[in-house]
């Protein structure tokens, strides 16, 4: 294997390109699948000091991915009025420092077709977990990707089933995978966890807790032909089961609400957004805690002294 | 891209295999799919040459591949039972110049599961064909492999389904394809042609002609993902269509009963299988021609005088 004893002939005009190399970028690295025009898989490193800083998305666009040839890539009109949402693989969120890093989050070969709801909610809170982890262990390394996985008709017999969209033929992928291994530092030995999530392209409400969608780590590569983190002595190195050593508890929908209240009072532009998300959140049935309160009370100043310099200048 | 500006932590515990890189052998080189178990494309060179000589598959067997990880393999009992034959990429009768090369094209590697009548029929022929070529042309570059493809649904919606096999789920393909790229020496300059071919995986009868099923090479990569001939300057060279420099015609059903009548009667291990494989040609109307008569003729005297032999033994 990986040696030629037919002497080169077979390849003169050269074997067939798949475009499965590992390309970089600022702050992830993929595997493109030039058949489905998605990623195939995307790792990430995440700590503590990459969450900080300001890059925000609302500088950023979706577009193809420059460096995957035109016959590949997919285009935003493929998804639009598709509906399905663009899900990034690696997260937006997790490149604040740098507004370089997030930007190429954007290309096209970092997304997916994804449940909208599921990109928003269920998944979206994934993405906050792997993010808290930093908290408890120095370094994390997430693997994302999406998955075609079989189901059993009633005749017994398994059917890989999934939908195409867009003039680019791109594939909706039946799961998402995510692969989470967290390191701690320590004496006498640092401490490495593994935690392996498969979990179904719909919408998945409150009441299903994350280790419902967890799978061994040997499961999840049969899935996706996929052999992960090879640098990795399995033999050696005693992996732990994150969800035994950290919670792998997802935020609780009182918690999620407030949060997404806070961003929405956070970045209100105008007096009236900033009631609005006050009162979702008071409809919802959720009190605001002590820092939204504080938030919003400085927001609303910063509106009204606004306003009276508005009247001032007679406008 | 392929440069690393994240500085190497991201892939500190090595990033995912995909298992794609370039698998070499006696007489052809595949790609292959960890997770739908079957080759991603398999190329060979033919020539008039590798196909003389007396290597026959009745010493092969199908099994699993030794270089592919046991996780990621096929494996017979996946096939046997499934409804669906061991389908050949790169084909056993295009390796009579060697035994080895021959065995080889049996890993399962080399192996999708492929309707019966299909591979029987009209792959056969099809195989037959590019075997023919060598004839015209002193070079015959050929890349086999599976295809999944969408469906339009009655909703309007694209869908891909296949069905999966066996244990290790190996994964149906709905249609195969082949590309050939022939080169003709001469002068001025040479010859190249290509012809491109989708074939759905299910009985193609002899109604239908191999024109039919022929696409764009560009079609091809966009359907398959894969850039074919890389090293064949498109812009430079031009690519003739192989359908019309050459026939792009199968054997017709009374050419293709003859030649398997013709190769049953030069296998026939007894008189009984000798007069069958005569009386079922007979029975499809097909007259026996000067060749398969004269070969009639000699095993049938071989049998007798065996049987005087066997008897003069008292046996
Ligand atoms: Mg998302
Ligand atoms: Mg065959």
């Amino acid at each position: 294997e990986n040696e030629e004893p037919s002497g080169g002939i077979v390849g003169q005009y050269g074997f067939p390109l798949t475009g499965a190399d590992i390309r970089y970028y600022a702050n992830h690295t993929l595997s493109y699948d030039q058949a489905r025009r998605t990623p195939r898989w995307v790792a990430e490193h995440l700590s503590n000091q990459k969450l900080l800083g300001n890059a925000e998305r609302k500088h950023c666009k979706f577009r193809p991915d420059p460096n995957v040839p035109v016959l590949f890539t997919a285009h935003n009109e493929d998804y639009l009025g598709s509906g399905w949402s663009r899900g990034h693989m690696a997260p937006a969120g997790d490149n604040k420092f740098s507004e370089q890093a997030m930007a190429e989050t954007f290309y096209l070969s970092n997304i997916v077709p994804q449940n909208y709801e599921n990109n928003a909610g269920f998944w979206n809170r994934l993405e906050m977990y792997c993010r808290d982890l930093t908290k408890r262990f120095e370094d994390v390394w997430i693997i994302t990707g999406p998955l075609v996985l079989p189901e059993v008709g009633a005749d017994g017999k398994k059917t890989v089933s999934y939908k195409v969209i867009g003039k680019d033929d791109v594939a909706v992928p039946t799961h998402l995978f995510k692969l989470v291994l967290a390191q701690r530092k320590g004496s006498p030995s640092e401490t490495l966890a593994v935690g392996a999530f498969v979990v179904p392209n719909r919408p998945i409400g409150f009441d299903h807790p994350l280790t419902e969608f967890q799978v061994s780590l040997v499961d999840l590569e049969r899935m996706s032909g996929l052999t992960f983190f090879p640098k990795v002595d399995r033999t050696r190195v005693p992996l732990q089961n994150l969800c035994n050593l950290d919670s792998c508890k997802l935020l609780s929908s009182k918690e999620f609400n407030l949060y997404i209240a806070t961003r929405k009072v956070g970045s209100a532009p105008n007096p009236h957004k900033l009631d609005k998300a006050m009162s979702e959140l008071k409809e919802a049935g959720i009190a605001p805690d002590s820092y939204l309160l504080n938030l919003y009370a400085k927001k609303k100043k910063e509106f009204e002294s606004r306003e009276v310099k508005d009247n001032s200048r007679g406008n």
